[in-house]
C-alpha cells in the first residue's frame, strides 16, 4: 500500500556539554549546567527533553554528552534508549558535537532531519517554542538549514545576532543576511531598533544530509575525520580509535565553521522569552522577583532586602539589609557574591583551587 | 598547729543565662552565646571558666543557668561537681541570679568572697586579668565591693559606664562616684578623655555576707524571697516551692538593683583588652582582621572582600566582590546581614518565626 511523499523524521539533538564554573556551587565539574536543578525540580536537560517531546518521539532524540557525564544523564532520562547518548570522548565544541551526532542518525535514517537544542537555556513558552520548530521544518525545502533567532528585547552586549533580511511580503522565515559578534552596547542599541538583528538562540535545523555537505565543503579536515569515524561506529572494540579521531578534530563552534560560512539559511524569528542563562545574576530576568526585586528559589527570609538572588538548596538562606547579592547554598558550600560578578565567577573558583569547584 | 589569719575562699559565680538571638544561626534559645564556639574551639562559658581556674578550684565554681540549659552546661563543664550548678527555675535578671549564688555560698561558707563573672564576654589577657581579680581582693576590706572598669578605648555607646575618683596618689583602687547609663556619642567622647570613666565589666566582687546585707538594705523584697529560699536549700521536694518563690522575685539587674545604691564601691581599673562581644559585628575587634579587614573563623575563601566577618561552621564559605557583611553558617541555616543591622539581628528573628529561631 502506497502512501503520500513520506514526511522525513525529526530528530532533536540536545547539546549537554559544558563545564561547572558558572552556577558554582550548584554546578560543579561533576555535575555542570545541564544537570543541576536551576529553575524547579527539574534539570535544565530534562526540561528540554520534555519541551520537545511533543514532536519528537524519545527514540529519536540523541543526548551529546561527556563521558563523565554519561551516568547522570542516564539516571536524569531514563526513559531514552541507551544507544542514544552520544558520549563523546573529549569536548571538541559544537562543531565536532554535530558532525559525530549526524553519523548517527545518518545510520538510523539518511533522510532525517536534525534539530540542534541547547540543553541549558530557559525558553518562557513551550507552545510557541513547538510552533517555532514547525514552523522551521516548513521554511526548510530550499534552504541549507534554518536558524531560530530570538526578537531583542533589550540592547544585551553578551549574545551573539543574526541579521536577517526582513521579506517584502509577511513570511515566516527570513533570509540570513549574516553572523555577528557581541556587539558593543551602542551597537546593540542599534540592532535592538532596527528590526531585522536577533539573539542567535544557538538552535539549528538541517537535513541530516546538508549538514554533512556543509562539513565536507566547509570543515573538510573534519569531514575526512567523520568519514573515519563514520566506518568505526557499530564496531565493537573500536572505542579507542574512536577516541583518537574524535579527539583530533578541531576544536571550534559549529558557529564559525559552518553557519558563518554557509548561504541560502533562512531564520525563523520568535518572539517567546529565551534567556541562555548566563550566570547566578542572570535568574531575575528568568524567574518572577519580588515587590522589592529578590528573586529566591528554596527556602530564604529575607527583611529589608532587595534585587538579590538567593538559591537554597538544602538550608534556610536569610537575608537582611542587603542588596544586589547572589547568595548560593549547595553541596556543603555557600557563595556570597555581589551580581556584577556573578559572570566572573571563574575567578573565583580559582581562588578556591580545584578541590573545592 | 595554729595558722596565719585564714584568708577567705573565693568563689567564681558563672552568670551562663541569656537568650540566643543575637549569634543567631549559631546562638538559638537551645543554645545561647555562652554555650557556643564563637572564638574557637571552646564555648565562652568554657573560656570563663578556664580563666578563671587558676584561683578559683572547680569545688567553688558556680554555674547559673537556666532549666532549660542545664544538659548542656554539665556536658561542657563535666570537670565541676554537680551541685555547682545553679538552676534558675526562671530567669530573673542579675540581680535574683546573685542573691540566689549567695545562699548557695552562704551554705558552703559564711566566710566567702563572690566573684561575679558575665558567662559571655571576651578577655584579651588572661594574666592581666588574674592580676585585676586579685588587685580586687586586696582592695576589698573597707569596701562594700569592687567593681572591675575597662579603661575605654573608644567613644562606645553601648556600654555602661562607671565614674571613678582617681586618687591623688597612686592607688590600685577608686572610689566609685556613680554609675551612668548608655551616653550618647559626645557625652561618651568626654567620657573616653575625661580618664575616670570606666566601662562596666559586669564582673563583681563582694564578700558574700555584705551582698546578702546589701541585698537586705536596698532590696528588701528580694531579701525576703531568699530568706524563704534559704530554708527551703538542700530540703528534698522543695524544688516546686523554691520555683514559685525564685519566679516571684522582681525581675531587675544588680547594677540597678544594689550596685547605683550602694555607697563604698571600690573600681579596679583595668587595661586588657575586652568586649562584651555584643552581635556579630563586634567580632571584628575580638579577631585579627586579615589585610583587607576581614574576620572568619571556619573556611573561608575571600576575593575582592573586605570588612566581612564570616562564621563557617560546616561548609565553605565563599565571598566574592563583598564589603561589610556579616556571613554566618550554623545548625542548617546561613545567614547575610549587612554589619549595620547586625544588632538588630531581633528582627531578622521575628519575620524568620519560631520555628527558624
Amino acid at each position: 500500500m502506497q502512501k503520500g511523499p513520506k514526511m522525513p523524521a525529526l530528530y532533536a539533538v540536545i547539546m549537554a556539554g559544558g563545564r561547572g564554573e558558572r552556577f558554582w556551587p550548584l554546578s560543579t565539574s561533576r555535575f555542570p549546567k545541564p544537570f543541576i536543578q536551576l529553575l524547579g525540580s527539574s534539570s535544565l536537560l530534562q526540561d528540554t527533553v520534555s519541551r520537545i517531546r511533543p514532536m519528537v518521539p524519545l527514540e529519536r532524540v540523541l543526548i551529546s554528552i561527556g563521558a563523565e557525564h554519561f551516568e547522570t544523564a542516564r539516571r536524569q532520562l531514563p526513559d531514552i534508549p541507551a544507544q542514544n547518548f552520544i558520549v563523546e570522548p573529549t569536548g571538541r565544541d559544537t562543531a565536532a558535537c554535530l558532525g559525530f551526532c549526524a553519523l548517527h542518525i545518518e545510520r538510523q535514517d539518511s533522510e532525517g532531519i536534525m534539530l540542534a537544542l541547547p540543553a541549558d537555556h530557559f525558553i518562557g513558552d513551550a507552545a510557541a517554542y513547538l510552533n517555532a520548530v514547525q514552523t522551521g521544518i516548513d521554511s526548510l525545502e530550499g534552504a541549507t538549514g534554518v536558524v531560530f533567532g530570538i526578537a531583542p528585547t533589550r540592547p544585551e552586549i553578551g549574545y551573539g545576532y543574526i541579521m536577517a533580511e526582513k521579506p517584502a511580503v509577511r513570511a515566516d522565515a527570513w533570509p540570513v543576511v549574516r553572523f555577528v559578534e557581541k556587539p558593543d552596547e551602542s551597537t546593540a542599541r542599534q540592532y535592538l531598533t532596527s528590526g531585522n538583528y536577533f539573539w542567535n538562540s544557538g538552535m539549528f535545523l538541517w537535513s541530516n544530509r546538508t549538514l554533512l555537505e556543509l562539513f565536507q565543503r566547509h570543515m573538510p579536515e573534519t569531514h575526512a575525520g567523520l568519514c573515519k569515524l563514520r566506518s568505526l561506529l557499530g564496531k565493537s572494540s573500536s572505542a579507542a580509535k574512536i577516541g583518537t579521531i574524535f579527539s583530533a578534530l578541531p576544536r571550534i563552534s559549529i558557529d564559525f565553521g559552518i553557519m558563518e560560512k554557509t548561504s541560502g539559511l533562512r531564520l525563523v524569528p520568535v518572539h517567546f522569552r529565551w534567556d541562555d542563562i548566563g550566570n547566578w545574576a542572570s535568574l531575575d530576568r528568568v524567574l518572577a522577583p519580588d515587590a522589592l526585586g529578590n528573586v529566591a528559589l528554596g527556602h530564604h527570609v529575607a527583611l529589608e532586602s532587595s534585587r538579590c538572588i538567593i538559591y537554597a538548596q538544602a538550608q534556610t538562606v536569610a537575608t537582611f539589609g542587603v542588596s544586589d547579592l547572589v547568595v548560593v547554598e549547595a553541596y556543603g558550600k555557600v557563595l556570597v557574591c555581589s551580581k556584577d560578578k556573578a559572570a566572573d565567577l571563574k575567578r573565583l573558583l580559582a581562588a578556591l583551587g580545584p578541590q573545592e569547584g
